[in-house]
């Protein structure tokens, strides 16, 4: 399997979106060497973004952290969160009403800045829910998942309404070895113990890389396959940025290992246009 | 719909095996008139057993409910549960070491009387997991959610073992109106987040259907069609009777609603022998 | 469940998308009345557009067949159709080379336009693989299903490349009772078999409607709550519509029957904001 | 990854379960040194039986193959087909009238031997279906996908009945490198496509493990754990076998290669007792 140098390859794009975790961040944090790109970006005028599918933190809190860590480039515009896309969402379909979430009171950021009141499922009296116009699942943490599962279950049987995920993923690594659910993951459980079809935004969704690929565009006159997208996974960040039209890059600092890479783009069909150890330069 | 008196239907088996919840008695305890459908069927020298997808509790709490209610027949060796195939399975299958499991120490029973040391997942140390053996899944109270969901899958990504699913259920009323998440939909969602493949205890497998026929064939020579399968429920009763070459019935007195029951036949295909209103009688 | 006006809710919008089969047409042809919402459009200002997922015919042929019917308005750049997007796709990823088909000549159309080499499957040669770049599910028609699915399961084997689907739709109507599978549907069995992961244009994926919605914008600065969904099926039209953000009116004239919709709503949980009996006024 | 002999393996066991392909014969006709080892179990009073999930031929027909190939022990009776399976379903639930199929008229032995009219669906008319009793799917071959698929789908709109699927697999290897989709394939795609839930028969399923197991009490009382299954998959053989309480053998000579086996296990977390590389002996 033949690996490529990351700054050859960049030097052909206009724009790279990079997906977070496993790309440019790890459990330990910044991936050292990664600011060294940033800076190669910025001297070869490469604009880039980063995607990721958090509902977790504002984008404010989320760009804070690559600043601390001397990556003064990656400021709060640069940043396009799933939560970005829910909130967007609720602005243009919510008018009026209590939106009922799970999630940190952190997470709920991405509702009131839509305009809209919160409400936490642990605060929610099933006797009255005739205002509520929407759930929204933002955050795994934050809530006791024995009593609020259930009450959302129940509240999803009591009235009919719109639900929107705000974070695709499954589960997220938690240190080098341990994982832990994700709100992805319960919102599966949710779904399907109902029946009902839920809205979810993130990776690999397309609507994900047209907000970026949108924001990109007031900056520079782009098409998609002026724009690279980095990523260590194939279910998200590759096939996503293919079928958007881009060319990718799987890196394999995160999610991919090194030794599988090649069994599970033959398995899975999904086919990166090129591979790189790391985005990470010295 | 054309229902038909269950009285009437029955006299022509030998054997019936009856669902419990929704069938025999609802959140409000014994449904009025069962105790009379049970006197009919010991007078006609009719043999019958209970099926029930639970591993909460054993066996015998499981009669007790009936003989409070004066249903005397309705004794611990008429009881098949979902947990009694668990834990034949644990005896042929697992014959030292220790069994990690989620539920309530209650239903851990079902691994007690195999013979076999439990350990609930919240006492688990991850850092010492060797002699653990097999992981199953019992009940969806007594554990803390948050952790110990977390904390299974960690296990498993750590230890590749046998994982067992001691009801296949993924949801159950709780009252009137309300439902809870099953253990059978929380393990759904951890099997899918890991990709690995668990092996699942409860109807509409064949396994639940045949552990009762063969039990029932102890007292009185049985062909398949001699037995009378009665559910509430198409996608377990209904359509795991049907499979396993026995007729059934689908009684209006639980999980189908007689406003919807000749809709949710036709749209499943999953198709009842005769339909009966309830198996109660005056 | 309140039904309205289809008139008296559109001149709300400045734009509309239209699903056609089950909306604008049937298996009889164009449903009486369409003509006079359309001449209504017109006169009110209020721009449109098709989008259907379809890859059978090239825009130019599903646009003549709304003129022949007197609908001079539906012209061929008013046709939004899934093959638009895969040709758009394949002109972006597919620089040179063959790309393989299953789907009649006409189908086919959609490669070609995209300056692309097309073979369908039945003349591909299993032992002369290296140039073919793609394969693409276009159409249901025009192969031989017995060998051509084997061969193209075969190919994939073979050779790891990546596949699109055309078409997501599984299924679509022949005549006022019957149905055929469509091509989406005998894509799914192909991508279940391999165990790999194709790619798939057409409602209710944000990407059809991203293609409408950038067409439109350059007519007319838009918002997309500006735009009005008008759609006979929740899981494509309607469920597609919400998550983009535009308003969304389920029409009874096709797939969703009168009787059944409400139940439909609330099993599904997905939730149009209007509900009309058909768009056609006289 | 420790691999044994199997003859040292199988002395401990008073039956063995063999699965077929993959594990007796391949591509090119039975392997090599298979009959050593059935010589071996006759030797040594060990009684085996054929598991295989295959409509197609008849338990003569394939008994036949191996006789001819110098295996005299596997007479008709030592075959269990999943086809068997279906035909004792009918011979319980289906007690007149006709019985539609897809397969080889060869394969409608299974339905002929049941007592039933068999009607293959080729000659089926759409207008004249109220004596159909039951559909069933047995062979991929012998009839006409792009008819005979769609027409099954509109006869089961038109009428709701039970539909059985008389082989699970959803491929089969038609040469060294080469698959087909196999009947279960083609059913699970109609049964989608319906939205209805069909009744299936074979590995993985427990009725085929038990149906075999009251065969082999026949001849001398056993328990589960006295019999050893065979077999080259882990989705279908030894997960199936796992579940049912036997003790299980993965064998490398067919689907699970030497060199993913490890991996395999791991990411499935299907694990078998033992892993050989091959039955044979010299």
């Amino acid at each position: 399997m033949k690996t490529s140098d990351f700054r050859s390859i960049v030097t052909n794009y206009k724009a790279v979106f990079f997906d977070a975790f496993g790309v440019l961040k790890n459990h330990k944090g910044i991936i050292p060497g990664v600011e060294n790109t940033f800076d190669f970006l910025e001297e070869n005028g490469i604009d880039y973004y980063i995607l990721t599918n958090d509902a977790s933190r504002s984008p404010e809190q989320l760009a804070v952290v690559y600043q601390r860590n001397g990556i003064a480039g990656i400021t709060t515009d640069k940043i396009i969160s799933s939560g970005m896309l829910a909130r967007d969402w609720l602005g243009l379909k919510i008018k009026k009403g209590r939106v009922a979430y799970l999630g940190t009171t952190q997470s709920a950021h991405y509702i009131k800045t839509a305009g809209l009141d919160t409400l936490p499922i642990s605060q929610l009296d099933l006797d009255d829910v005739d205002d509520i116009k929407c759930l929204v699942f933002l955050d795994d943490e934050g809530f006791d998942w024995n009593n609020d599962i259930n009450k959302v279950i129940n509240l999803l049987r009591k009235k009919n309404m719109t639900v929107i995920v705000a974070n695709t993923d499954v589960n997220y690594p938690v240190n080098r070895t341990d994982i832990a659910v994700a709100i992805g993951g319960l919102s599966d459980m949710v779904e399907k113990i109902l029946g009902k079809h839920f809205i979810r935004f993130g990776k690999p969704d397309a609507q994900m890389f047209m907000f970026a690929y949108e924001k990109a565009c007031e900056k520079q006159p782009l098409n998609r396959d002026d724009i690279l997208m980095v990523g260590d996974t194939l279910f998200t960040d590759i096939i996503g940025g293919n079928k958007f039209g881009m060319d990718t890059v799987l890196v394999l600092s995160g999610n991919t290992l090194p030794e599988n890479a090649k069994m599970r783009i033959q398995s899975t069909g999904i086919i990166p246009t090129f591979i790189c150890g790391s985005v990470a330069s010295f």
